[in-house]
């Protein structure tokens, strides 16, 4: 086993071995395209390939990951879930500002793991309210066993994005001057992707930046949002208007946290590693259409690499574009129409990755009418979205003008030009552009719109 | 003119041309010491030297500064108050985050120079009560002025350390998000030091980070804190607890602003200036004995030539040590003691100048009952401090306990050893060091405080 191997001489870590074997998957061949004046574009990373074997040291090669141990992508067996734990380390690369993403099951079982990135001797966790039953204690020892000079103090926020907001962050610079926290404390967030941003805003500004640790427990979190330092909390008047670019020290995801996960938050969370495989990663889309009912059956080891191939996709990104200039906007295909119906429908009634799947949707179709895309991409969206239980469509309420009010004001208007995230050319191709025919847009608005 | 030719090969900036002869200025011989192990000491940047002439090219060559275009050391006569205006340059090293800092007399009349900083079309300035009827319509008018593309908000904040907080704070990105400011937008601190503070704090977290410039219009401001990046709000349990390192695209100094500040104001800031010759800089200190009566006179020349060595000598430190590893900690002289008389007697009896000025003769004191330096250095902070009519002790109602409930948290306590800033060798040489005679400090505490 080469691949593992090569993982062990690159990495010594304290995780148990990956056990499993090459897998066999179709590897679809892909051209580079030529990036298109004025937008962005991606070649899928898998350039033109013979090969219908691959193990993951290769393919963490072919998409330019720096050091990367990275299990073979398992073929999933409905009879394998009670597999050994996989573990696997994505590495971000920023420069001084680098840091590891540790995927696997029972990490939190492993105080080691976690106490390596602690480096003074006062830990403040947050947490919430619906997280803190689960998960705290667990926590708590693993800062703490065979660790005695550690402080940990916690403190529990309200669960919910409506809580985001400057007087809830104010709760917990409160707690950490109560306990008088200095400048070497490191701030540990604990749950989604809200209590990731409040957390990681406040570890930025506590003292003018203190170490954070992410341990995100949804899939969304873990795939997305605890990924690339992107921090904040929301205004009266809009999402994430006030925050910090601010790198955490490490991101433990622990995917044992995922069986205390209702379904719609486990389905939301796959909109966006569906995302990556559109956008990116050809390969990886193509393995999740072949092992969508093994993610839907929370399989460990599945779980472990459709989250290992999410975080390699952001890390890559975030690492070419950290400070979102403009490529980085890609990684949000399908959230200017989500963004739009999470507005327009109001927020909490759909969840994030809900409205972001029905937006994908909308810019699949788009893409199509530019003739961009081929019908078949447009089906294979389709069929993906549908067996992850995700909505493939709007709803109902919603009319083209709510759409595009709300796409107005879009942060991603450039000079009164909406610039939208649309696919373009193979599977695992797109473009981020202000140049397309606007009768598309409105066509594609009429369509999935009654009024 | 070898200096200034230099300076003109350097930069072509739209400012007048500086006018004056080289100066004469005694060069005391100051040797390098050796760093005591664990605490940083300075030698002065004036390493030995036979030349009493010298030219300001040759100063910014000795203490390592990058491209600054410096004026030769101004001998002050009382007469030359209507001396032309004097305009020079100081850069930040910081890598891709340096900047310049302006400094002269009617920059504010050259919209040019402040508009080259401007990226985006929108500007918010921000300022407060007591400077807006001053100075606000003159900045807009330096932003606008030949420049009919760009829309200029501003938000007046209440003036005073005590609304330096998080409702405030709020204010500012109300405004922003009510304009409809986005990422290219530029921020502008127009004020002193808690405008600054705040501006930057609000330029850091707004939609995770806007352009940012200070136009710093307090002496405090100009030599100190507009520098380095420093920026945040106050807690209720804490002073600048809350904040950002994040720096600026520019600061524009215009001395002309000086004229409106008042006296008491105007020593303040001197504490600051007076703290760069004691710590690493023994020719400016000598040059400050020589012209403090010109500096109180606010003759321009000379404000000119002591906020420009200010400033080198903060940029200097900061870009060795941008986050306050340790280095930049010798930029506190007085501060510990000064803040304890701020918090003992209550904010706002007290400028932060004024607290710090007798914490100077107290760590002044203490480092002379260490046999640290000599007695006649003792004279001179003392002398120097009077001519700037600063206090030279602590106000009476301060006690020994008083002063030891507040130093016992400060933020250089490690591992409950108290680090303090002390002079040691040579005028312009000092160690930041917990390593000393506890009984040095309580004899200090006790010789300044009654009970």
């Amino acid at each position: 086993m080469a691949a593992s191997s090569s993982f062990c001489s690159q990495r010594t870590l304290p995780l148990r071995t990956p056990s499993h074997s090459h897998s066999k998957l179709s590897s679809r061949h892909s051209l580079v395209r030529l990036p298109a004046s004025g937008s962005y574009s991606y070649p899928s990373p898998y350039l033109y390939s013979e090969s219908n074997n691959y193990c993951s040291g290769t393919r963490a090669a072919k998409i330019g990951l720096k050091a990367s141990a990275t299990p073979a992508a398992p073929v999933m067996d409905q009879t394998s879930s009670s597999s050994p734990a996989v573990s696997t380390v994505v590495e971000v690369d920023l420069g001084d500002r680098s840091y590891p993403i540790y995927i696997g099951s029972g990490l939190l079982d492993q105080p080691q793991l976690l106490q390596r990135h602690v480096h003074g001797k006062q830990v403040l966790v947050v947490t919430n309210t619906t997280i803190a039953p689960l998960y705290l204690d667990k926590t708590i020892w693993a800062l703490t066993d065979r660790n005695p000079n550690v402080k940990v103090e916690s403190v529990i926020l309200p669960d919910g994005e409506q809580y985001k907001n400057m007087e809830t962050l104010m709760k917990v610079f409160d707690k950490a001057i109560e306990s008088r926290m200095d400048r070497r404390c490191t701030f540990v967030a604990l749950g989604g992707g809200v209590i990731g941003d409040m957390c990681g805003y406040a570890a930025a500004s506590y003292l003018r930046g203190v170490n954070f640790i992410q341990i995100p427990t949804t899939v969304m979190a873990q795939v997305d949002s605890s990924v690339g330092g992107k921090t904040g909390i929301n205004h009266r008047l809009g999402k994430n208007l006030i925050g910090a670019f601010y790198q955490p020290q490490c991101v433990l995801v622990d995917i044992d946290t995922l069986n205390t996960l209702p379904d719609r938050e486990l389905a939301s969370g796959l909109a966006e590693v569906i995302k990556y495989g559109l956008i990116r990663d050809a390969e990886f889309f193509e393995w999740q259409e072949k092992n969508m009912q093994a993610l839907m059956a929370r399989d460990s080891r599945a779980f472990t690499y459709a989250i290992k191939c999410s975080c390699e996709n952001k890390a890559q990104v975030v690492s070419l574009d950290e400070l979102e200039s403009g490529l980085r906007a890609t990684l949000n295909l399908g959230h200017t129409f989500g963004h739009a119906i999470e507005t327009g429908f109001g927020y909490g009634q759909w969840l994030h990755g809900e409205a972001v799947a029905a937006g994908m949707v909308m810019a699949v179709d788009m893409s199509r009418r530019l003739g961009w895309i081929d019908d078949s991409l447009v089906k294979r969206v389709l069929n993906i979205l549908q067996q992850a239980k995700l909505p493939t469509a709007p709803p109902e309420s919603m009319t083209v003008d709510m759409f595009k009010s709300v796409m107005a004001v879009d942060k991603k208007v450039a000079d009164g030009l909406l610039r939208l995230i649309l696919l373009k050319g193979p599977l695992g191709s797109c473009v981020f552009t202000g140049e397309y025919d606007r009768q598309a847009l409105d066509d594609t608005l009429r369509a999935f719109c009654k009024s």
